[in-house]
């Protein structure tokens, strides 16, 4: 872990740098597997299942009976905690669900805005080593809030051709039950062109490695709507005095355990303070399962020191997280100054894990600077808006006139020609 | 102009479906530009506008001089049409900024959602016969609205080197300066890159052509957001008794002007009515000054003859038309019923070109069924929302044991840790 002491200005670049992703290696095998299954379809996805997943399988969908017997092999605990969660996301979500008035821009004309499910989506649910349930449900939930009519889930299998029961649980408790054993670039492919088992669907959701990033912009070139690109997992924790070092330490490691290119940083204003965080990591650190994989992510991690307010706000602006914990004696000063985060972690009891799981905010959140322009999944994000107008006899009066000499100036007559008539029809 | 007649489900596809565009073969110039671009900046852009646009510039930022010129040379009256337009814009985009409740998911646990501006932006006019500053009033006014710092603006010169009055007046008045003669796919690289005159920006709004296009496909995996994808301008007329064929016709071909590859469909329930109908266009069409190219427009387009209510509805939605015009009695009805549209304009008296330009809804939209998963520009596009919770020391016992269990089911250690500390914390 390298610490950093107050670093210069031009000294911020390199430090807000995230390692460069070689997105286009990748490019020409995932063109090569997408016409495959356009072509070829469900033959396809079998083929590079039995390649990439080592497991031959016979049928892609989940049945009835697999669904049914996952519900039994999860424990009652387990569901009860799934089931808070759920509750959580849910009820965050659908406060999000805010209708818009109707304006009267001009007397006689009235401009409003209605949303609408996206009607049919694909979550990407990816497999590994343990199963990322919990993914499912920050996925599903607002599906099922803004009213999506068909939800498809793609997974990978295990190498007993087995989908973990938590998965499938979490994913009939919302209501999901087009479940698909696929992965990889050939089950966002699936996605896109539609195959005969699986349904081609409008907009895909979810993480993957840079394989399945790959294929995700692949799709959007082909006209599918996606969440939003991605990179490594983020968190930056903010810390001053009023910060426990302990818990900064285990928010760190909670990051770092997420894979090797996980990005860690922590700024705090003094070097005592970094020091017993420093200290703590490598405490904590020993206890992991997955230690080796939080050292190395440790490796790139950094640990800065600089002056609390202004400055610090601005390297944050700058360097854009995923996560952001602010433990701070002023963090209202921060969140006025705040321009660029995914998701934002107030006080010493508000860890990062509790926004992984079941404070009931989104998971899904723009990594790798993206927060600059990206907002991470919320309700926009399963529906379109729609925009209406209604105007009257007497409100085409009013902006009639305005509109001919607009469309003139732009050389459009029969766009002006429209207007005219309306406005003449008393004459005709 | 082709009538078809009461068409079976089965030959939908054909109805729906739109011309292909061929993107794929423009990929390699593209890239190539932009790399050029991407090293040597300036230089470049000059290159080009002096091979597509024929002229020779020495700089490529308009000056304070030729801005304030500009403004002299704007009609009067024109300029009073530019004002109630903007005040109908900028009334109804306002009217989207709404503010999200703080919401307790759990005792102790607070969630909330706030957006924040996109802090540079792009807008792309293109150039051509006409000055399209309509839409320099649809991009740029929700951006100054939602508070984008910096809003950069690039379209091409003319043979003479100079951009449109019309154009920079518009630019003026919403507050954009930071103008460049500079259009196609050089603009687009130098927005997502930066040179020595031009700012790279987080993300880029506008229409153009299939190079534009392109281009921004270009930057979306070079890491820049865009507001969507493109194809060529639609509308959907849907009229029964109560429509008159003369405002329908003259809505038909606004659309149709626009250009060849315009999308126009009309689908009415009597074949009486489609043939009052195409006899009005036919006569109206003869007036117009780019009457070849709407004659163009309308060898592609569709006159359907389709049973109101439910069947047309269908249609409508498997459209997914960016403009559609509802001349019915029972417009309630289809708006209970309509899933996929981009802008709607209700009765007799709302043509879209109210909508184009100053009902005050956005006109950049999406086209080519985009409608089923992309939102016309609104003010989402320019913020993003960030999410915030905040625990208390008590929120995070009503939460914590079954974060520890799910994150445990994941074999995420050290989530759960992050947790079990702050649990523990009295003991400690």
């Amino acid at each position: 872990m390298k610490i950093i002491l107050k670093p210069a200005r031009n000294e911020w670049y390199g430090l807000v740098e995230r390692p460069k992703m070689n997105s286009e290696d990748l490019s020409a095998l995932v063109k090569s597997i997408f016409s495959e299954v356009k072509e070829n379809g469900d033959g396809v996805l079998l083929k590079y299942t039995q390649q990439y997943d080592n497991v031959v399988l016979n049928t892609i969908k989940i049945t009835q009976e697999e669904l049914l017997a996952a519900q039994l092999n999860v424990k009652e605990e387990l569901k009860q905690a799934i089931q808070l969660a759920a509750n959580n996301i849910r009820t965050f979500h659908a406060s999000q669900m805010v209708s818009f008035p109707k304006v009267e821009t001009t007397k006689g004309v009235v401009c409003w805005q209605e949303s609408r499910p996206i009607e049919s989506i694909g979550l990407y649910i990816p497999g590994g080593t343990a199963p990322l349930f919990s993914t499912v449900l920050m996925l599903g939930i607002p599906a099922q809030i803004a009213g999506c009519k068909q939800i498809v889930l793609c997974t990978p299998p295990n190498k007993e051709g087995k989908i973990a029961d938590e998965i499938l649980y979490v994913a009939k408790l919302i209501g999901i039950t087009e479940i698909y054993k696929v992965g990889g670039v050939q089950a966002i492919a699936a996605m896109t062109y539609g195959t005969e088992s699986i349904p081609k669907v409008l907009k895909i959701f979810g993480p993957g490695n840079q394989y399945v990033t790959a294929a995700k912009q692949e799709a959007f070139q082909n006209g599918v709507a996606i969440d939003m690109p991605a990179g490594p997992s983020e968190l930056m924790v903010v810390a001053d005095e009023t910060a426990n070092p302990q818990f900064v330490a285990s928010d760190l490691l909670s990051q770092a355990e997420h894979g090797t290119d996980s990005q860690v940083v922590c700024v705090a204003n003094s070097i005592e303070l970094i020091r017993e965080i420093k200290s703590a990591i490598s405490e904590q650190v020993e206890q992991l399962p997955r230690k080796n994989i939080a050292l190395q992510a440790l490796n790139n991690s950094k640990l800065i020191v600089m002056e609390a307010g202004e400055e610090t706000l601005n390297f944050i602006n700058e360097y854009a997280p995923e996560h952001l914990i602010l433990s701070v004696c002023n963090e209202k000063e921060y969140l006025k100054g705040l321009r660029n985060a995914g998701s934002v972690f107030l006080g010493n009891y508000t860890p990062e894990s509790a926004g992984d799981y079941a404070s009931g905010t989104n998971h899904t959140l723009p990594t790798n600077g993206f927060s600059k322009a990206f907002s991470g999944v919320n309700m926009d994000a399963y529906v379109k808006k729609i925009t209406f107008q209604k105007i009257t006899k007497e409100g085409i009066q009013n902006i009639g006139k305005q509109i001919e000499l607009m469309a003139e100036a732009e050389q459009l007559q029969a766009h002006k020609n429209a207007v005219t008539l309306r406005l003449n029809e008393k004459i005709i």
